[in-house]
């Protein structure tokens, strides 16, 4: 069967190091018949790593990228001056080429950014936001968008991000009108800072939107919106500080696990560590650019690269792009 | 004995009504014999609860006061016009009397910013912070200052932050150099939007306070710091997303219980419950004004007047105002 999706994977910036991702795109071929990858980073590596797991080779091609960029690297100058770098070569590639539908990545967050606008924005050059889908209580997802790539917004930019959130939550979760609700630092529209305050107005008066009104950030993950706006700055925080608070409490649970000596304590710590491991869920999907670029975590594994697939190989079918309000 | 210290107690307000209030300052008199109180609020309502109660009379004063500041109010507006509301009494009794050296209120938060404002900010003019204090995850305690009574911050204002609650923690909390964390985005100095890079800048250089650098959000209750400076809606957002994922986590953690039917996870669930109700740890501080000023949460109940009264105390023998750096 030919693979008509092509997805291209940078194999460095892994805590884990490339094998992790090596390994995860030949479990997504295995899984995928329809799916090809580009890797790109160290050719010689990668080509051992694919002859060790009797990789299918018809579907792998390699782009040596001996170059990293490091978290240690500053996002923008990284882009421009590492050109041969694996993130560099997987946009360039993703940018010019027709053949490839999407781009997976675990590196530097601020350079996929930065690269990102740089190669992938489009003549609109929207300022683009890092969506992540966390579980909510209720059950349902809630999209938040920004989790930190434009952390100094105006009130334009929350609406786009709220247009972009809102046509990825109908497309990809099926949502026919998702719920839009405006992080604030308290329910009544007259709370928020100026630019929420704005952007609440707007937000309101737009009838394209599902506009469900503020969210305080103790309800942040509770179901009430499907679509969470806020800015970079203030959505890192939600992002963070619910992944430290279950973290924390986890800990906890097993520490007293270990006090009393019960197993049952023991089981409940595992299951919570299953259900608020909110970084091996998937990736940070990159919305307002114009191909499917998703961000694993640092710490992601081979699991991470597999579901991630799934999700670019998803958007490939449905051609679903979230690049603006229109398209 | 004469009783040396007196406090004005806003008794409106409160989820539970007035009563648990009046019972709060109550125990706290019986607690504290250098205490008295100023309670403001429904007179009648007042002496049938104390009269009820067996209240020792001579030690409390009552301004009647049948308005209310309810949440549904305008903060600012109300302020100015309800001036006979049970918190404008307050505020303005502990403004003019000399005898009064505190206030407790667990009315509309942003009415009694607006008071402070108005009452309480001096010639300085200062920007009052809503500093709340939360036990971190290595048994220390964290001061965030601003949860959520300046949304709008200039750099300026964050270092005023700083010192502020620089100064609140070596006095009542008897740390010498407490260390001082920048809430934002990512470690890095170059991590953060333009006001937190900006703030970091002026941080770095100020010798007379211990600055330990930018704290991520899930760092941000592990003990890193002492202080964090963040604005008033970041802030708020580190507060009330801790509080929604510990109430989410204990309620799993319930629902397991329930489910396996075992009496330790119960036990477990209670634990937490205990550790983690970050609502009833006493109140939240405004700082940058010219005398003791502490919100009770809405849904207090008469411990938590009891111990917030003990704080006031507290700061009022070690003559501790956090009004500006100097004082």
């Amino acid at each position: 069967m030919e693979s008509k999706y092509k997805i291209v994977i940078d194999t460095k910036g892994a805590d884990k190091g490339a094998e992790v991702i090596v390994k995860g795109a030949i479990m997504a071929l295995k899984e995928h018949s329809s799916l090809s990858v580009v890797l790109t980073g160290d050719k010689s590596f990668i080509e051992e790593k694919c002859t060790e797991l009797n990789a299918d080779f018809e579907r792998i091609e390699i782009i040596d990228a001996p170059e990293e960029i490091t978290n240690y690297d500053n996002p923008v100058s990284a882009i421009f001056e590492k050109s041969s770098s694996s993130m560099v070569k997987a946009l360039d590639a993703l940018a010019k080429r027709d053949d490839i539908c999407g781009l997976i990545t675990s590196g530097n967050t601020g350079a996929l950014i930065a690269g990102s606008i740089r190669f992938l924005s489009g003549k609109d050059r929207i300022r683009p936001a890092l969506a992540a889908v966390l579980p909510a209580e209720d059950g349902s997802f809630t999209c938040i968008v920004d989790t930190g790539a434009t952390v100094d917004c105006s009130a334009a930019m929350l609406v786009q991000f709220a247009h972009l959130g809102n046509k990825f939550m109908r497309t990809m979760y099926a949502i026919d009108t998702p719920r839009i609700g405006l992080l604030s630092n308290g329910a009544e529209p007259t709370k928020g800072n100026a630019v929420v305050k704005e952007t609440h107005a707007l937000l309101k008066d737009d009838t394209s939107l599902n506009f469900v009104g503020n969210i305080e950030g103790n309800r942040a993950l509770c179901g009430d919106c499907d679509v969470l706006v806020c800015d970079g700055f203030a959505g890192n925080q939600v992002l963070k500080v619910s992944e430290g608070m279950a973290k924390r409490m986890i800990k906890d649970v097993f520490k007293y696990a270990k006090q009393t000596g019960n197993q049952e304590i023991l089981k409940l710590g595992q299951h919570l560590l299953g259900m608020y491991d909110l970084t091996s869920l998937g990736g940070a999907i990159i919305l307002g650019v114009e191909k499917p670029v998703i961000k694993a975590h640092g710490c992601c594994d081979e699991i991470s690269v597999v579901s991630i697939s799934k999700m670019i190989l998803n958007m490939a079918q449905n051609k679903a792009v979230f690049y603006n309000k229109n398209n």
